[in-house]
């Protein structure tokens, strides 16, 4: 297909498309949920104080589209919106800046982490958001902006779309609590019975973490972008709060890198536990069958049928055989404790 | 030999040179093919509109001269058209600019990936390109030039050339998702039955990526030397264009690197997992040999043939020895139970 | 939340938040300590000479806040004084310089690492310092201001900083000898004793050096921030001296470097030895069940009941027998030898 | 020794020096081999036309001396020339441009590689090369002088010194097609026959690849130097073929990394293979020793000489036992079927 | 303590300081040792021609301190000679310039690496150096000195130091050739006799190249740094030779590091060669246990006592059971061939 075609790609996760729309400026706020593509106001961007559209569903191209008509959207903008591989970045496009990032988010019930494309668009006092399902992050941050908390309403989309940022990356934080608590179970696991479930726990978190990382570092890139801007869509009484997600962003690549050198470690000691204890196995056999091999031999030697074997008859020769089993066995047992192996 | 001699390095793939010659402006398409080397036209270049001349087989030493004279091409950049070991590069040649790359795709019926050199010459108002062997990836670029979906007919050489660039970068993709599904059955095997064709899929996996990788970097490097090109030939509008070629080449790199790192984690596994089967078939040894050694060594002592064993003559001895050994039995089952190995 | 909302995050160590004030001058100096919240002087800055106060203690978010306005301190800077999991990292706020660290100590009683935030807030005139707990590491750069030994007293509030600075990077040298110890006992262990806990003191130094590694990395690159900043906060007779830390910062990474690589190579130390000892136990087995199983069976043969076994009626037959089991024993011994089993 | 005492370091491998001078134009060309040192051409750098003079064995102090002072050559760069364990550089001494790299050959008959130290010096009008031994890789240069092919009489010395550069990067691929050759055979190893010889084989790769590229990496930069050059003495014209070797030689690091990576793969490789193998043995003996050891103990229960043992006059018994003995067997052959053993 | 408080830090190794001046210039010099440091000549740095003082012993703090007020040196610098765990760095104050390194050098006799800080003061028209221990390297620079070799004494300080550092450089050299040949050693160990002290001998390895390598990369460092400094006392004569020895100083990292991947090779080696050993002994083991079980099995049935067992009295039973045993064994022995066991 050519450039700039328009096909969602990804599992298609909304029957519908919903928007939300926000209206607000310091003193007022109107709020217009759920709401089908065909209500869009026309004139929404036209009006006084800043509007914020959360689009959910990203597979009606028709309307997509025409949203891209109105605000005059770059069709390889688009493009990247409904392209849910779409690896994190930012793009200063003169009239709006264009951000595309990962989403995460933890599912308690299934006790997994969920993931989705987030795309951004901030315009001169407009700011869209286009999300594959419905239910984000962003609840607080909407709560903020009903109850005028804080400084939101007071300052342009550029705020908001930090506030949005900041509510992405702490989500992060939470996520990686939960891989904490994971790295913990899975190290007594490593360290009480170590075997295949400590195995499978190990690789997974592995894959979990690859999964984090990939979305964190372009995250960084693109926050420290956005700070790095000289759009005059960003106000430099934002910038500051930008950094402050920006140290946020790098925090949780560090942890990110530790998790996966403490990862690293307990697949070390996991592999050197299962080594262990085949040493230990293989001790217990050796020593019973070093004890009862060389003895055997003994019993079956007096257990021949040879005519003359002068022992046989011999009076206190069964005992004095079962004594000298006796102090074989004995010094056997000297010999493995020398060696440390009782 | 001294340096710009042509000749052709790698395997034949083509019996004879075939030539595809399209000519195009917004209005007109004229398509000639197959054409052979003495068929191409002389005025070619020099007519209204573009022209992309796709030249299949690369041992056509004299053909490829005199190309090289009609577009005043420099030796060495045909030396490393036909040297198809050639590292993927672009060279502003000034009235032109060369890439070389590798073209890769998926072989559904031996289930391999196969790849070929492709080189572009992208020089005023035409295009040549060069490959190995017929059969290419670009079948849907030339249904766009053919029936003017987009804006392909509209536009110049440059972007005919950032669309060739984009359909190789796709089979990119396609390949990585196959990748994909290779590891998922790679892990699966590692699981399941960890065994000698794991650790070969393991194997080959790797170099598989290593290839991948070695190909991916450089053309990473190309594309991005492409956009940041100060060369006439590249058109304001198609840099956007190539930017986003350019994000998807950083992306597949992304993906490779994952993929490594996976594959690593699985090589792991793998060693985990024999480790652990080793662990258990010396536990089933050790059990049986602990439980059952002493046990023969005890009636070896029965089976002596001394004359003085009072034990012998004694008529519950019969029944007495076999519930000791019963209960030395179960002992050591309790002990095994203790130690978690039964 | 909204950003700058302050909250303590981490575990309250202190019931009450306790305060330290020093106001120096060449000249005098006076010090109050135990200090409340409500008590601090609220001239303080405005004095002549240098104020140095200390807080302990981080929950109390209505004083911090008063703190914040007196001195004129952004919300985001007090929420991360709060967050006690920010990376360590400096900040210009153009009157203030912003700095939060990790201040390690070694806990004698728990032979273990501790430590805790420490931010620092450095102003004309003024200096306030942040932590978490009480007991700090900077009893003796109070020593040194109270009997004004060296230039402390002379010099400005840049200069107290650096020596706060200094003071907590000393304290990585002592974690570093207490590291180098362990790392002896622990080579000691691998090398005499190797088993679980050998394993489990790799596995636990590692955790530690992430530990040391995180809070040094970032460390470095705040006191080269510190050094190469512009702020007229610094003056350029301390900058010499701040240099002079920033070598020992480096110096500090330099150490742990080494300290992971050789945990690294104790860890390969102790799976070779484990391998090691797996395969001296191996050969003990092997060497006995060598040695007797052939010997057994030639017993066995003799043992068997059928009537026409000539052997059995010989006269020389049993010693014969047990000279032949005799040099059997021998050859395997000879041939153990010479594989240098023995 | 003081600073530019020239002494030989390394093996001395010619008894005498010799030298072979060539003087070329685009019209004329005259040979003089074998030279001893007395009888340079005191007039040799005056010439019209280029000389080539190639200096083979480096033991000659005197005459190294007499050429240094001939053509004003500091005495610290004929240091470097003699010391053949100099890192591979690039300097400029304003009259004269000194290189010096390794010249790596392929050794039919020891199948081995071997190398030697060569130094260049690139001076107006003339070029003089050093070389340890008689025998090189520059005969081909030699014959395209002899022969005028190409452009290479037309060109100054800095063209030939082109030449002599691609000859030597175009030995490295030579030396990686061996290299590759080695890896296939290695692999082949591992796969069918894993023992020491394999191990053995994966070090001596990895040995030869530590050497290549210790080679290779400043050989990149030297030539990258040269290329990006400002020295007159360096032609413009020549400047785009330098870049040409200059892409050979990414070229070739890239493959020693790739090598590199393919190695450190076949050891991964090796060592499951030997897990594995040891697995399956083990497998071997527990089934032996699990299926006979309990039947060792009943046959054993019954050769007891106990006088009350009431089976054994059973007339049955003897059947029934075998039957009982035989139905275990089954029993165990089947229970290793579901675990897969057999 | 405050900054600048000097006091000795690590083992103190001289119970005397002890001093050695010589005076040079080109036609005369003049030598005073062995001097106490009360007889240091207060003119020393007045005179003409150049000075050089070694001090050897760091503990005579009153010394120390009246050397750096004669020679106007900062405290902090004076606190970095007596501190022996410095990092090697050089720093330029204006009108001297500081370096401190480590001195390595052989200890033939217990066959040891041996260093110590080693600190240089660079001053216009002298230099002074200070060491820990009597006995350095620099023995044959003070002959060059003495009898006037080379360009040594018509030069400044600036090449004097030169000289100093390019003979603590060539001491890696040699350090570097007995790496080279411990690693042969270390090599044939592995192939030969794998055993513990291998394993040993890798690991000192291993961290004495740990402690070269923190040498050496700061050492590069300092002399890249001395070489680029734009500071007056560094002659621009003596700027050719500095580079001379930086080159050295990178050659000597590229040892290091090659010498770090041979023994990372070793280590892998040595696990292999213990996993192959202890395949090995599987083997035997395997081999001889299956041999004989299951013949021991057979020969156990027919010592059973039961009384109805008819094959006992069969005439041709004995001979008829031995060779079925033996065609058992030569089927298994043919088994383990078909293996490649045998």
């Amino acid at each position: 297909m050519p450039p700039g075609t328009l096909m969602h790609i990804g599992t298609r996760r909304l029957k519908n498309t919903v928007l939300h729309e926000i209206n607000y400026s310091p003193g007022h706020l109107t709020e217009s949920y759920p709401l089908k593509p065909g209500d869009l106001l026309q004139d929404g961007a036209g009006n006084d104080g800043n509007t914020w559209i959360n689009v959910s569903g990203l597979h009606d191209v028709d309307f997509l589209q025409s949203i891209g008509e109105q605000f005059n959207i770059h069709k390889l903008v688009l493009e990247d919106v409904v392209n849910t591989d779409q690896r994190p970045k930012m793009e200063d496009h003169g009239h709006f800046l264009f951000f595309t990032l990962k989403m995460f988010s933890w599912d308690e019930a299934g006790q997994a982490m969920a993931w989705e494309q987030l795309s951004i668009i901030l315009g001169e006092g407009f700011i869209i958001t286009f999300q594959e399902a419905q239910g984000d992050v962003f609840e607080p941050v909407r709560d903020r902006l009903r109850q005028a908390k804080g400084r939101i309403r007071k300052m342009g989309p550029d705020y908001l779309c930090y506030a949005l940022l900041d509510a992405i990356v702490d989500q992060f934080f939470l996520i990686q609590e939960k891989v904490s608590d994971s790295l913990d179970g899975i190290e007594e696991m490593v360290f009480d019975h170590p075997g295949k479930e400590a195995a499978t726990a190990i690789h997974e978190m592995k894959r979990m973490l690859l999964n984090i990382r990939r979305a964190a570092w372009p995250m960084r890139e693109l926050i420290s972008h956005f700070e790095k801007s000289e759009s005059p869509l960003l106000d430099k009484g934002t910038r500051l709060y930008v950094r402050d997600v920006y140290d946020h962003s790098i925090q949780i690549i560090d942890n990110v890198e530790v998790s996966r050198e403490i990862t690293a470690g307990l697949m070390d000691m996991y592999l050197s536990a299962i080594s262990n204890r085949t040493n230990e196995v293989m001790k217990v056999l050796t020593i019973v069958a070093t004890l009862f091999i060389p003895l055997t031999f003994i019993v079956g030697i007096y257990g021949m049928n040879f005519e003359y074997m002068p022992e046989l008859s011999w009076p206190w020769a069964y005992p004095v055989i079962l004594g000298i089993m006796f102090f074989i066995l004995i010094g056997m047992i000297l010999y493995f404790r020398k060696r440390k192996w009782l």
